[in-house]
């Protein structure tokens, strides 16, 4: 019952209809564990720089997020800087600094690489296969990626379909690596690419999990509080990936329970910004919102 | 047990990737009617020129469309003309020939004067109005429109909120009349203009049910068969009304599980060119698939 996650910890710059914040704690790996903890002990590996406050680090090891993988460089931390118009479904992205990212290899403990539940969030393909093929008994692994991948390293994403069991994409991602813009197209033209299972997210439009056995497809959480999606994907994941690793079984009640789970946790990401909301999050708000979400799909 | 729908009869011509159909029957009414038919009896009220063959006539009257109130005038037949290409959820209008339309006074006997449930697909607020007002006993009144209606007669399309029960609309729609971005927020302020209910149709995204008691959200039927989605909003509408007027009672349950049967029907509409496959529908076969899309989304 412990996952581990390699991704991006970054400092976000966030301006939305709402508000605007600077050099908020945020990337891929926080995002994602500040959900998955709810459920497992999260194993964050992730590279910041010499700017990195402190204070963010002791809030992560507060929150029980196991830290010993996430390594400081000389250099600056990745920085990303976005703006949300009145449209809060599409961000608009001002600046993005690699900094210390761009020379990553993630080194994990020999703990670490019997850890049986992997996420692979966004980085590039080569730094997600290094990881991989350091774990030695994997037994879930999923990864994400981006469009910026799908077009510039497009055949070792390809190649690391083969290895990973759950392929994560948003809508575009999938059809743009895909080529096919029916959705349930798409998944079949990934699944087809190695993976065992592919699971599509639409933002506010809500989650698609395909595999051979069954399509689950599920709306969003529907709320009219939207403050700042900055992240809502890695927090659907991590409460996706946090539930399967807290059950172990996966069957299909359990998977598309655990894409309930990831649904409920992405719709209290969005409430604030960045960790704000998530941070305080417990299981039982959890528990209490995915009853109340399965009256608004149930027929 | 019956049913009224005001809205169009027109001659459709489409092109998709999958193939181009000149002059198919189309038209509001006639994609409502085909689903609705269904469930129960449908009296359709339209208009069509000199120029709409006999044959159509004949099919919808084989239908068992009650089309006593289909009136022929001098002039053209309303003709749409449109083009779908790799991204089939937005068409491209490529002309609109308004004809008889323009000049249209819907006429009923008295007998459809005391139906109870009534359908204003999109057509001139003014002309769905001047129907309304003839209507004797209207226990359900759910009304469509389109964004020419919206930009064009937006007080007359306000006024009419006032006086139905359910306002039905796309995201985009909902979008532009509300002035809200959020769709929660946007269906809030539709039900604050008036109706009872908002029903939010987001193509292939599925439906929103909003009303005061509660809030629905289902997704659409996951298909990857999508050949012409020309009038599959008009058939969702079509399967939600014919459900509520064979059951009758307007309760929590019978709303979702119309709503869910609309989804079904419309995931039939999508799969042909024009009524192709509607016409060719059997309840049972909505009832098969509302089983298996159950399968889809529970957890």
């Amino acid at each position: 019952m412990s996952l581990i996650v390699l991704g991006t910890v970054a400092l976000d710059t966030v301006r939305t209809p709402f508000g605007f914040r600077r050099r908020m704690l945020g990337g891929s790996a926080a995002h994602f564990s500040m959900a998955a903890r709810l459920f497992t002990k999260v194993n964050l590996v992730a590279i910041i720089g010499r700017d990195f406050p402190q204070e963010y680090i002791n809030f992560l090891d507060k929150k029980g997020i196991i830290l010993t993988s996430l390594i400081r460089a000389e250099g600056a931390t990745f920085k990303w800087s976005g703006e949300y118009k009145r449209d809060l479904n599409a961000a608009l992205t001002l600046s993005t600094e690699l900094g210390v990212l761009s020379a990553f290899k993630p080194k994990i403990s020999e703990d670490q690489k019997r850890i049986k539940h992997i996420f692979l969030a966004n980085v590039d393909p080569d730094i997600q296969r290094h990881l991989l093929a350091h774990m030695r008994t994997p037994e879930l692994v999923a990864l994400d990626s981006m469009n910026y991948w799908i077009k510039h390293k497009r055949q070792s994403l390809l190649r690391l379909l083969k290895e990973v069991d759950i392929y994560v994409a948003n809508d575009q991602e999938a059809r743009d690596l895909s080529g096919e813009a029916n959705l349930i197209k798409a998944a079949q033209y990934l699944y087809s690419r190695g993976p065992e299972m592919v699971l599509i997210k639409k933002g506010e439009h809500g989650v698609l999990l395909y595999c051979s056995k069954f399509i689950f497809s599920i709306p969003a959480y529907p709320t009219d509080k939207v403050v700042d999606p900055t992240g809502a994907g890695d927090t659907f994941a991590g409460g996706f990936m946090g539930y399967l690793a807290k059950v172990k079984k996966i069957n299909q009640v359990n998977l598309k329970k655990a894409v309930a789970y990831g649904t409920v946790a992405a719709s209290f990401n969005v409430e604030a910004f960045g960790l704000q909301r998530t941070s305080r999050l417990k299981l039982k708000d959890l528990e209490r919102r995915l009853s109340r979400f399965r009256k608004c799909i149930l027929f």
